[in-house]
């Protein structure tokens, strides 16, 4: 029998053997609740480890601690596929010497797999750890459900360390990360913070933009053609694409419909409609919130998936080529219908791929849901401040005012026009929305070159500058 | 929506782009019904293609076919885990040029992770097979269970055919093998015969010198110290291991026991210990039979496992380094306690490790349960005609007339002794057979060498010449 069992984080990392210049990884699941990057890098900072490269899936506010680690040498190299929060807008104005280095969702894996990230150690944020080191993601008082994107890390890495806060005496039941993958085990009073990790439950939006908006994208998925038995489909946890799925939900009761897949980040709405038997399966790479997290333990049809699994390029096959619609949202879109996820109109950091420009490339419709005028500011744009996601990939724009459909798609177009939408040019859509808001100011930049974005394939496909 | 279905075999094949001096991969879990590695080479032949490694993880009487194809030079290497049958029988008598390279079961996933057997094209028999290219063991008329053995050839190689005689069309609710691992789907009209793949049910011995072994070895267990809550256990499937079960099963019940997990090549017998629960856990590598399959369908504590998980050196642990205790059968074991299950008495091919010395190298106690004379020829040999399993992972030797304890564990001959079972050094085991069997006549050997045996780490151990 292997005891894997280690007494402490400091024990760990000397067991692990952590070095300068070493690279270490992260998974978001206990997103904005995380407690183990902190603790890891403080340990890292006490040990006088310097010049680390964090391989994080993402960053969030409650890694403001980071900025510190930065400031002092631990952390010199940030490689990551959103960011969010205090470590974001210190990134923007230049806090790291060497560019972000963003991935999307499906790229990292990629790059880990190839071996472009060579991973020294992984640190898996394990809400429970059985005696051999397997890791269950969905029981513990920590438990966040899908432990996904954490899977290749875990393959990949030198080292793995499962960081946890329930040790258990008996033999999982429900693996969502065998222990032949777990190097050492180590506990922490508590791997993270339930109200960060799950936002309890998600309550449908009210907000009769995002309503307009989704009886467009009810009234396009529906004049598609797409929407009949075997549907797949993605959606994000955003009030118009959450409340488009809820429309979605009643045609497919009127119409009898058995769908393929639900994907992506899991929140109860979705969990709704495999319980009422909408759809076959859900594949999950994330729970969003408590209901996720608990059908992921009782639904057999609610599947566990890797990151590699869900969108990585070099798979033979990847969840979201076999998408027939996704609903995603912007930033800024512009009139090539490439989309803006990275930035804010400041031209600050405000997040990054995840899963966009991923499942963008692979559904056979992509729609982008956002409202004609956000916070004062047009989302039509000439150029994007930076493209996450390129506008070949992009098939649909719909917003509460009008529906645009890429050029490329005039087949999507025709069905629009034949079903009555109000479609109508990007341009015109750009014209309709400067009209009422007005040209904004331009947003001045340095030369400063903060970020790096990397497409899915590997491809660098742009570049971030700190805002002036 | 990608389509991965091709018409034939035919296509598949070209598809793939399969060439000479190709490395094509199989498993085994149809074992003995398989039609999967006939039906392919048979088309390989009929496309003029020559030159192949076949790196199967099992070869069985069934692909006797085999034998033409290496004489016509469509196959001119063989790498594999076990085999038996015509096909062991003419290497044995140097059918191939080059030597067979033997693996353990968990030397093959070893080899293919670290890169030292790339695979061109894996060929995975697949019992179900859903739209996206999921493929699940399970369900379907040719159902196995787990496709554990093939997990790393399917995440490995660079084309990865699912051939299949059951194509359904909604998403699999019970996966082995997710889509992103299979390149192609083809289609049979029978992938194995289930009365081949499966035992249908195994009945257990009447055999009195097998249950005398039974007896000796459970008391030995009982003896060890090591039955307790929590143990983990291997056994196979030969008449005295499983008999040795029942008796350990009525032992646990009546110490009030409940064990951790049950491994290997599972039975009915361990579901039954499941399902009483008196383990926690099953981790499966491969079905045995029929009871085996549905319990696997049906009993989320029945875990399919990879041949990585199972035995790996490579990972960063497996679940054989878990083994309290280990049964393992041999056809001679020596002086030293190495232990031979490649040949027969006669010299001739007639199995090799499978797990076997991988389950030796893990387990807390690894115990050999054979008879002292079989056939009329004795079980203990001065040097074994092919060592599979060094003697340095060998605890004990449990025979129907005493039990020889591994002079490095005097802890375990100690504990025996103290339990009044019957302990002989294992060279009066040895004088105890010569003396009622008589010293058998050597075998003698060429010098043609049919075969290499490495050991689970790399290691060469040993080589098989053909007999004269």
């Amino acid at each position: 029998m292997r005891d894997k069992l280690l007494p402490d984080m400091a024990t760990a990392l000397r067991e692990a053997g952590l070095a300068d210049g070493m690279t270490i990884s992260f998974h978001h699941h206990m997103r904005n609740g995380d407690h183990v990057l902190n603790a890891v890098l403080a340990e890292a900072a006490k040990q006088g480890v310097k010049n680390l490269t964090l391989l994080s899936s993402s960053i969030f506010p409650v890694h403001a601690p980071l900025i510190e680690h930065i400031k002092n040498g631990v952390v010199t190299e940030l490689d990551t596929n959103y960011m969010s929060g205090p470590v974001a807008a210190a990134v923007s104005r230049g806090l790291l010497e060497k560019p972000v280095m963003f991935r999307s969702h499906g790229g990292r894996p990629r790059a880990i797999r190839e071996g472009s990230r060579v991973i020294d150690i992984a640190f898996v944020a394990a809400p429970t750890v059985d005696p051999m080191g397997n890791i269950s993601g969905s029981l513990g008082p920590a438990a966040c459900g899908s432990l996904g994107y954490a899977v290749p890390d875990a393959e990949c890495a030198k080292t793995v360390i499962a960081v946890t806060d329930n040790l258990i005496d008996t033999t999982l039941e429900s693996v969502s990360i065998p222990h032949d993958r777990v190097t050492h085990v180590v506990k922490m009073d508590s791997i993270g913070d339930p109200k960060g990790i799950v936002s309890g439950s998600t309550s449908m939006t009210r907000d009769p933009v995002a309503l307009a908006i989704a009886r467009k994208a009810q009234a396009a998925i529906r004049a598609s053609g797409l929407l009949k038995d075997g549907f797949n489909f993605q959606t994000g946890a955003g009030g118009a694409s959450l409340a488009t799925a809820q429309y979605l939900r009643e045609d497919m009761i009127r119409m009898k419909l058995k769908g393929g897949f639900l994907l992506g980040g899991i929140t109860k709405y979705l969990v709704d409609m495999l319980e009422e038997g909408l759809f076959d399966s859900i594949y999950d790479v994330q729970c969003f919130d408590l209901a996720a997290v608990e059908s992921i333990r009782k639904n057999a049809a609610h599947h566990e998936i890797s990151a590699d699994t869900y969108a990585s390029p070099r798979q033979k096959s990847c969840c979201v080529d076999f998408l027939d619609t996704v609903l995603l949202g912007a930033s800024e879109i512009d009139v090539n219908f490439n989309v803006n996820v990275h930035t804010d109109s400041n031209g600050m950091i405000i997040g990054g791929s995840g899963g966009h420009n991923d499942a963008a490339a692979g559904a056979a419709m992509t729609i982008i849901v956002a409202p004609l005028i956000r916070a004062r500011l047009p989302i039509v744009v000439d150029r994007c401040t930076t493209i996450t996601t390129p506008g070949n990939t992009v098939d649909v724009l719909v917003t509460e005012r009008g529906i645009a459909v890429n050029p490329a798609r005039p087949d999507l177009a025709d069905r629009f026009r034949d079903a009555k939408l109000d479609v109508y040019s990007i341009e015109e859509l750009r014209a309709m929305a400067l009209k009422i808001a007005g040209e904004p100011r331009k947003v001045e930049f340095t030369d400063r070159i903060v970020g790096t974005v990397e497409y899915r394939d590997g491809t660098i496909i742009d570049s971030l500058r700190a805002p002036a």
